[in-house]
């Protein structure tokens, strides 16, 4: 399969649509391309696992990340790509290989950016994070994610969302003792004393903690409840799954320790962590960036890769073409002017001609 | 397999226990029991699928069923029956066949017993209702259970236990809408919502009333609870089981009446329900009975087959030795004492000679 990055974006995005890349079967479409960076002479070229990085080095004052993932979640019924009037319709489209498409246009088009770039085009984001290939590569190498600003194409509706709010699952525990639901009053039914548990959650108040002139908001909710031992037995024990979102200016550890407090008296178990990412925009480079696309910022909610640009100490945005709400659903789609828009506005503030 | 009717009930109960019985698989202790019973000639006796039924037809003023199962839950490492010290450890010496013994023993060596006998030994008690040997019973020849009085030997601690409780199984159901959780206040979690639904349940006050002189003891518990759809999303559903037992002075339709009362808006589905038995203590057959059995009588919380008598009219109680806690436990025992003093206090009361 062949890439033509001569071919505008839209029509690229298209051609790396009908490449299909579901998580964990990305080997042609990374091997498509890094076939068509190679020949770029500008840019140096690094292949790492099905994760593809290509580097300016023209010795600027600044570097900057432009990053995307290759990956799609699985196909439903919703390949190839079809256009429609305004609309690029098909899987990936809007997550996320509208902005890929925009990353390899820049990659072929800008030959000498304002700013030194790392174009990173990886593996295996929407599975589990041992397979993510942003992940590998900041274990593998993390010096080719140094730089002083990160901005990750994710769909953010052409729009800067900074940052992102971390997230952590707990088990929160209730427990009882059985007995025979004929003589109830001879046990504890632990479904009963995990109201307490609910109570506790519709009684809580999120922080919406300003963070950079960014208003965030947390969330504390209950994502699955299980009990129960047979229909004549009174249960022993009922867990609730709370899934908690935290703004960036906790840590992982501060966030499971509130988490804990809230819980108090309860067997608290974390299952899952990840860090959120402060949004950094006091830097020069982020300054910049949000300038040269109109000044709009919003704050992320959901979890993002940028969180691993943040952890290595780079700050890092989320831009990039596509409604987010329209991700993992059958019918996404991408405004043809949302991947007009982002790449006219990246060239622009990359100091290239149009 | 061969039963020997001239044995004492400890030894008889010995040779039931040590017929594999499993329900669904009675065909060979129903084969047993017929083969045992029919050289009885005070006796007429019938077979009805793996349920024998023997009758006197003595022309006395009052008739009384006596009644047990045949079948067991199944094997756990626990047959054949083994005798220590003043127990007969094995499955089903408890749960019932030294009841079954007791009956059996009663039937053959009480030739003119002072009330007319009908002696039931059914199969399937421990499954679904559709294979219930009494229940089949009562469509078939409910002429065969009809009678002034009946004694269940299911075991309670040789005590009267009379009537029953009823029981009921609805699903109550909050409901929500979805969202991220990274965007909570766009949804409306129905797990959150399900809080008020254990409110409910733990100020729950059960009812207790007095009837007969026994007091029983309502119950409303939640035996299940589920809800969730992934561990990022609020879920907009979730359901509790939940589990009334009601006093016998109620139908079951007040009954159900009660919990949608309870669960006033909410969407509430009956899934299951069957009807308490009033202890009919009143009847002169019953409490000749109980004073012939030393005056004690407790409530029988649980729900047991005593309801299909009195759906038919006829006023029954439980009866029988073993403790009922044992009951479907891998270590059910039952005390020979118990089985002695059942059989003699039946004789008595049936006016034979000991």
């Amino acid at each position: 399969m062949h890439l033509d990055l001569t071919a505008d974006a839209v029509t690229l995005t298209e051609q790396l649509v009908n490449i299909e890349s579901v998580s964990r079967n990305e080997q042609a479409i990374a091997d498509a391309v890094e076939a068509a960076l190679r020949p770029l002479t500008h840019l140096t070229v690094s292949r790492h696992g099905n994760t593809v990085v290509a580097r300016t080095h023209l010795g600027r004052g600044e570097r900057v990340v432009l990053a995307g993932h290759l990956d799609t979640v699985p196909v439903n019924d919703n390949l190839p790509a079809r256009r429609e009037g305004d609309l690029l319709h098909g899987l990936g489209t809007c997550d996320m290989k509208a902005g890929d498409a925009v990353i390899l246009r820049l990659a072929a088009t800008v030959a000498e950016p304002n700013r030194d770039l790392t174009f990173i085009l990886y593996e295996a984001e929407e599975i589990e994070t041992e397979f993510n290939g942003l992940n590998l590569l900041s274990q593998s190498n993390p010096e080719l994610m140094t730089a002083d600003f990160a901005i990750l194409m994710e769909p953010s509706d052409a729009v800067v969302e900074a940052g992102c709010q971390g997230t952590l699952r707990v088990d929160v525990r209730a427990t009882g003792e059985r007995a025979h639901s004929a003589r109830s009053w001879r046990g504890v039914n632990a479904i009963h004393r995990a109201g307490d548990i609910l109570d506790r959650l519709n009684a809580y108040e999120p922080r919406k903690p300003v963070i950079d002139g960014l208003e965030y908001h947390e969330g504390l909710n209950a994502v699955f409840i299980r009990g129960g031992v047979a229909g004549n037995v009174l249960p022993d024990e009922c867990v609730v799954e709370v899934n908690h979102r935290f703004a960036p200016d906790r840590s992982e550890a501060e966030a499971e320790q509130f988490v804990r407090d809230f819980f108090d008296g309860y067997d608290v178990r974390l299952t899952d962590s990840a860090p959120g990412a402060l949004p950094g925009l006091a830097v020069p480079a982020a300054k910049a960036f949000i300038d040269a696309v109109g000044g709009e910022v919003n704050p992320k909610f959901g979890w993002t890769d940028v969180a691993r640009f943040s952890g290595l100490g780079v700050p890092a945005v989320n831009f990039g073409p596509g409604d987010p709400m329209l991700a993992h659903k059958q019918e996404e789609y991408v405004p043809i002017e949302h991947i007009e828009r982002c790449e006219r506005q990246l060239r622009d503030w990359l100091g290239a001609d149009r």
